[in-house]
C-alpha cells in the first residue's frame, strides 16, 4: 500500500479576475476550489492512475470534511484525523493578468494530535510506500518528518520525502527511498551556484552520500536528473506541450514515479513515468488524468 | 413571522496578514470564517435577538450547506433553496494595513431556480415582514424585487427593501414598509450633492412621494434621519463608542428597526432600536447580540 501524509491540507480558492488592485474591492468572475497540499496531490494523481493508495494527515470543520468528500468521490481511500478545533485553511489563489496567492495556517496541530497520527502510522507495513511532503505547520515540530522516520526506521518502508532545506537534509540519515528536490532547492541547500548538470550531479550526489537511495532534481521544462541508488545518472526530458498550470507538477512527478516503480521494479522508467505525469501536470488545468499520462508516455 | 430573503449567500473568509502584496504569495497568521450577505446579516441579529424569523434565498454545494448549518447552530430558522450545481461563494477579505476584498460570483441562478423561490414566497401571510437585500446576482433579472412585490401586493405584506439605485427606485410604487438607503445612496440615486440634514430630508421625501412608507436615511457616526408614514422627521444620534467593523452595521438596522417595531408599534422607538443594533455591530468584532444591543439602547 502506498501512503501520503499532508499535515495541513487545503482547499484551494481559485478566483479569476480582470485585476487584482489591493486595498480594493475586488471581484471575481469564476470561482473553482480543489483539495490542495503536497501529499493529497500526490494521493489523487495516484487515484487518477487507479493505484490504491491512503491518505493521511490532519483536517478540521465544514472545510476538512469536504477535503476528504473530494478525495472519496475521486476514488481514494483516506484515514484523515479530524481535529475538534479550527477549519483546515482556504488557499486563496487570484489569477488575474499576474497570479497572488494567499495561504491560510490552517488549525493548532497538538501534541495530543500527533501522538493520534503516529496511532495511524503504526498500520504501515514492510514493503509499503510512505510519501511525506510539503511544509510544516508552525504548530508542528520541525523535526517530525524525522521523527516519523525514527520510529518506522526498522520497518523496510520506501520513505519518499519532497521537502526543502533541513527538514530534508535531517532525513537522509534514515534512507528514504527518493528524494525530489528541484535544482534551486537544490542549490539553497549547499548555498550554492549551479551552473551545469554536472554542477547539479556533484551536490545530488551529495545528498546521496548524506543517506538518500535515490535522488530525482527537477528543473522544470528542462527536464530532470536521477542519479538512481547505484550511482546511475539518468538524465531526461520533458516532452513538448503547453504548460497551463504547474501547482502539483513535482507532486505528481512524485506520484509518477513511484506508481512506474511498482509497476515495472525499474528506476528509469519510473523516472520515465515520474516525467510523463508531472508533464501532464503541468499541461492541465489541475492535475493529471490518466489518458493525458499515457498520450504523453507515448512521446518519451 | 419574519422572513428575509438574499440571492447570493455566502461564507465570507477573513484572513489576516501583516502586509499585504499583490502579485506575490502572502500568508495569513490568522483566519476566521462567518456566514455573510446582507439577508443572511438581518436574520443572525434578528436570532441573537431571540426573534423567530426564516431565512430564504439559494445555497449551493458545500459552501452553502454551511451556511444553512451555522444559521440553524445560531438558533436561526431556514428555508434555502439548493442548488444541485455549483457552491454558495466564498467573499475572501484581507485584513492588513489596509482591507482588500475579493467578492466572488456565486452560482447561476436559472428560470426555474427562481420559480423554486416564488412558490416559497407563497408561504408569506398578511401581517408578515420580509427584508429584501443586498444587490443582485448576474443570472438574475434585475426586476426581481420589483416582481415579488407585485406578486405580493394584495397580501398586505411588510416589505423592507435594503438596495440601491434602480434596485430600489423600481419597488417604490409597491409600496415598501421600510426603506435604508445612506446618505450617499440618496445622493446617488438623484445625482445630486447633499450639503445639509434639510438636503436629506427634502431627497428623501421625494422616495415617500414615490411611494416608500418609512424612509430612514443612516448616515454613518452623523446617526440617521427618519421620515415616518406621517411626514414626521425623527434625527437620531449613535451612541458612543469604538467603530470596530462596519460590515452588517447597516443590516443591522434593519433587523433592529423591525424588532423595535414589533415590541412597540411605534416608528420612534423602532428608530431607537435600530440605532442601538447598528451601533452594537459597528463596535464588535462581527454581528450585534443582545447584551450589547440592550447596553447601547440605555445611552440613547
Amino acid at each position: 500500500m502506498i501512503y501520503t501524509v499532508t499535515l495541513n491540507p487545503s482547499l484551494d480558492y481559485v478566483m479569476h479576475l480582470d485585476q487584482m488592485n489591493a486595498h480594493c474591492v475586488n471581484r471575481s468572475n469564476k470561482e473553482e476550489i480543489y483539495p490542495g497540499g503536497k501529499g493529497i496531490n500526490v494521493s489523487i494523481v495516484l487515484n487518477n492512475l487507479r493505484i490504491p493508495n491512503k491518505a493521511l494527515g490532519f483536517i478540521a470543520g465544514f472545510t476538512g470534511k469536504e477535503i476528504e468528500n473530494v478525495m472519496k468521490q475521486l476514488g481514494g481511500d483516506t484515514d484523515f484525523i479530524l481535529l475538534d478545533r479550527g477549519i483546515s485553511r482556504i488557499n486563496v489563489k487570484l489569477e488575474a493578468d499576474k497570479e497572488t496567492e494567499i495561504n491560510g495556517m490552517g488549525p493548532q496541530i497538538t501534541p495530543s494530535d500527533l501522538k493520534d497520527l503516529y496511532i495511524k502510522l503504526e498500520q504501515i507495513e514492510e514493503g509499503d510506500f510512505l510519501v511525506l511532503a510539503g511544509s510544516i505547520p508552525k504548530s508542528v515540530p520541525d523535526s517530525i518528518y524525522k521523527d516519523i522516520m525514527k520510529m518506522l526506521a526498522n520497518k523496510n518502508i520506501n520513505v519518499v520525502v519532497d521537502a526543502t532545506k533541513d527538514l530534508l537534509l535531517n532525513v537522509l540519515q534514515y534512507k528514504p527511498f527518493l528524494i525530489k528536490p528541484n535544482h534551486i532547492e537544490l542549490a539553497e541547500m549547499f548555498n550554492v551556484t549551479l551552473n551545469s548538470d554536472d554542477d547539479i550531479v556533484t551536490y545530488a550526489r551529495k545528498l546521496q552520500e548524506m543517506g538518500a537511495q535515490n535522488v530525482l532534481i527537477s528543473m522544470g521544462g528542462d527536464g530532470s536528473i536521477l542519479i538512481t541508488n547505484e550511482g546511475e545518472v539518468v538524465k531526461i526530458s520533458v516532452p513538448e506541450g503547453t504548460v497551463i498550470n504547474t501547482v502539483g507538477s513535482g507532486d505528481s512527478m512524485v506520484a509518477g514515479f513511484i506508481a512506474g516503480y511498482l509497476k515495472t521494479k525499474d528506476l528509469k522508467q519510473a523516472l520515465k513515468f515520474a516525467t510523463a505525469t508531472g508533464s501532464a501536470t503541468a499541461f492541465s488545468t489541475w492535475l493529471a488524468t490518466s489518458d493525458k499520462i499515457d498520450d504523453l508516455l507515448s512521446k518519451l
